[in-house]
């Protein structure tokens, strides 16, 4: 009779340890996606907290907020810097919030300044340079998951 | 001989005729379909240009850029002006471009400034109070065609 208890008790143990471990790996996992931050951003993002990239030749961005399906960058460029011309998948639309740019799309070229829009149907060829010092809030539909971390 | 040419000319004009009333009909239906702006706005759309739709009470708004997937509003408010609480299926990035707005989202309440942003997934029910005078960049996806007028 013992020896039932024995191998009972041991089979609980195991298992009560098993739990610990299985719930440890999924915490685990669970900061991991976060750091990843591959699905969403916070509900509230403030821009002195949110760090800048600097990608270089006078354009840095701050990625705001977003999930799969929709993303917004604020990108800062000084003068003469650009926006050089591609395309992609996502539908774009961008709101000049100061400055002053000159917008290539499909190869139509317009200056714009604040309070301008620029939309961006998907595999539009478009780029831009900046001619007086601004900044742009980029939106994406989906996600730009290129801009996460890796 | 005289017979049959009759009839190969007529059939030629008859073709004629028909291909040119199709292309009319095409046409009048892509002109429909941009009065009604039931698919996408310009590529380039010039704040000074755009107009302003007075919603009442202290708010007014411009729809920017928009295709079926993304669209841009931009929301100016009078102090103490209020977005009030609601929640809807479409993901909501907000950027704000000036003023200080009292936000609550999902029960949560905090104060932003320029720079700072605000993700709304979907049916998250948020709601603000414009503390101080200012514009908000509201991005939606998919679409609001509720925006759309009729």
């Amino acid at each position: 009779m013992n020896y039932i208890k024995s191998i009972i008790t041991a089979c609980a143990l195991s298992l009560i340890a098993y739990t610990n471990v299985q719930a440890q790996t999924a915490d685990k996992n669970s900061n991991t996606k976060t750091e990843m931050k591959r699905t969403g951003s916070a509900t509230f993002i403030f821009g002195k907290e949110t760090p800048w990239e600097d990608l270089g030749d006078g354009v840095k961005r701050q990625i705001l907020g977003y999930d799969g399906q929709l993303m917004m960058v604020k990108v800062q460029f000084e003068k003469g810097a650009v926006g050089k011309v591609h395309s992609h998948y996502q539908s774009q639309c961008t709101y000049v919030a100061s400055g002053k740019f000159e917008f290539t799309i499909d190869g139509v070229t317009k200056v714009v300044s604040e309070g301008d829009c620029l939309f961006k149907t998907p595999d539009l060829v478009h780029g831009c340079v900046c001619l007086e010092p601004g900044v742009l809030i980029d939106t994406f539909s989906p996600m730009r998951h290129d801009f996460l971390k890796k």
